[in-house]
């Protein structure tokens, strides 16, 4: 008899997140093994439950997602699910802590419709936010030119470092974006602007967005009016405008849950995986 | 490849009732996401998780289920809930907090086989708790004369105009049952009589019943003895006691299991429905 | 249409078993229903849900699982559950909290391969522990006769009381063993030891084990070091050293993990299984 497939998930809110279970019952998890308000502490015994169950041949019937509204909290737990491992005695695990890994994949798999990549310049306004630094990694590894805009410089420049860390060939600016005229000058020139910051917060003027001349590719990741990038709506999806091609948050989003579908799939083809931006981005780029 | 049904529950207690998972179960849903202990604050980002996870013409494969024993807890969810959806973004929904829409539904269909419902009387003993309040606006429905008795004249009076405002032509008469004098004034010349009152309290003594001489039908919702109408054993169901039918509360609940069952069913034939008190009796009719 | 298979657990942890769970799902339940941080109170309402859901004739359908790393309070959680039956109206329940009743089955059932018990001596090391209880039992079931060895006498004399009111006809003979002295005298002579004490305490030294002349099977039941057992490694599996073979928790582990499977299915034969420690080893036995 076939073991059936079994999703463990961990979330770090109480209530564990309705839009991961759908996804994963329509990727074809069989079973779903959902735990809410998951604390550091309690990892453990649960990624122990996942690894002595199964013989190792079998463990990639088994896997762990790690979802929540706190993508640092999820970061953690994801740190605690992978200590737990040994030998062959691990199971693959996904990361998407408010969905911040399909999302920046999918920001990113848009752009590259439209420009090529390697090279040209993109700026990311509230790139230090969870998703934005995710964009910003993505776009480094693409050998894009990266502006890294925050309100404050010190962020912009402590993001920079972190990404050097794992991109050391990364080529990053710094910008500070704390008023229209160093947003305008942040985006000057280039190719590509995301926009990740909070809801309902304008990053970007919509004259401004008229203004930048060599711009190809507006992405704005906020669903909740009034839109990040002044003149997008959410539900554009390479909808042209002006003079380049503009991406909203529920554009992105198909792309998005199609990434997000076919990387749970891959969960269950082997147990060795560890499912962070990269590799849920690299997956992206296989659809 | 058929996408699989889901019902996700949101229950008011701490842990949700084994009870709804398991006729779900039995209905056929082929993943239960199960909630305990939801609030209204959380009801939103959980609902979202549902209307943005499949398409459009998907969405009658998930629907959401609300119970819990706090019944005015569980119609605050379906408010919550209801107010999440737009256009056609929306999932079938059922409220049935504590049995009250099944049980009362059962109720009034027991009481149909034996009695032609249109312009007879009915006297609803405990009126203004959840079950009898949704028994009465039933039998209103059916255009019966309901009395609507409690044991203070005011709390039946309210209970009358909440009913009046969702069913304007109903005939209703406030009682108030505070001594067995009232309670058999009350009943006095009804062909129908059901207690809706608390597990373990009398409403309607064993002699009181004995004299009312139109009666055709007596119904009693409590299970736990002390009976709610005296005489009345829980498993009766259709038992000839004197000179009318009896029915307790398990004698009842053959019927409210199967309209339970029928009424899960149904969730997933559309995305549309909003299945409260009015709604789950007419699947109870069509059984 | 048949009615899926469906399994209730209680945990008395926060988070509920992904042990349990796993092993109910490859033993082919169709549906799990696990709650965590379950207390005594809630059970009766779980259990009514289970019970008063599904026609007798369909209740092996239906079954329960306690677990938890807190015997004691699973164990008042089966009291609870068990006190809801009544008649017919019932369903099978299995308590394995911290997998103390199938790794107690596991342990003599491994003893037994090398050892006619019948008549034969065996010292049990942390005998007041629930694991350690357990195995005592068993032991006594098999007509042994068992040493029951604690570091405070009073405890171990109060283990054999309350074995004997299980088995009168136990031999049972209560054991000081505060210091390696005491220890050496209590598995003088003994065909079978095994160490049921907690993670990283040595119950019995290398040495004092290689002088026991009589020694068949040592069986160490702790799977972190230092071992209980002087000598013995966790992997040991029927493992020869010195004049006998011996057990490591690993090693027992994987009979464990089947006469869990096994008990899981049995539970779904009937709906009167009540599955404690006597009846998952006679389950092992038949393995």
């Amino acid at each position: 008899m076939s073991l059936p497939t079994i999703l463990i998930c961990f979330d770090t809110d109480l209530q564990p997140s309705v839009f991961d279970a759908v996804v994963a019952a329509d990727a074809g998890v069989e079973h779903l093994f959902r735990h809410g308000g998951v604390q550091p502490a309690e990892v453990r015994d649960l990624v122990y439950g996942a690894m002595f169950t199964r013989a190792p041949e079998d463990l990639k019937k088994t896997a762990v997602f790690i979802g929540g509204q706190d993508v640092a909290a999820g970061e953690e737990l994801l740190q605690q699910t992978t200590a737990c491992f040994f030998g062959p005695m691990r199971v693959s695990v996904m990361l998407d802590p408010n969905g911040a890994n399909t999302t920046a994949a999918a920001a990113v798999l848009a752009a590259r419709k439209h420009v090529a990549l390697e090279g040209a310049v993109a700026t990311v306004l509230a790139a230090t936010g969870p998703v934005g630094r995710r964009v910003v990694r993505l776009l480094a590894r693409e050998n894009m030119h990266v502006r890294v805009a925050s309100r404050r410089r010190q962020r912009a420049e402590e993001v920079c470092t972190e990404i050097r860390q794992a991109v050391p060939e990364a080529s990053l600016q710094p910008c500070q974006t704390s008023n229209e005229a160093e947003t305008a000058s942040a985006v000057d020139g280039a190719q590509v602007i995301v926009a990740a910051g909070a809801p309902g917060v304008e990053l970007l003027a919509d004259q401004t967005r008229r203004q930048c001349g060599q711009l190809a590719v507006a992405i704005d990741l906020s669903a909740v009016p009034p839109a990040g990038i002044g003149g997008i709506d959410p539900q554009d999806k390479a909808v042209r405008r002006d003079n380049h091609v503009c991406y909203g948050a529920i554009g992105v989003g198909g792309t998005k849950m199609k990434i997000h579908k076919a990387a749970i799939k891959r969960l269950f083809e082997s147990n060795t995986l560890v499912l962070d931006a990269d590799e849920i981005y690299a997956i992206g780029k296989q659809i």
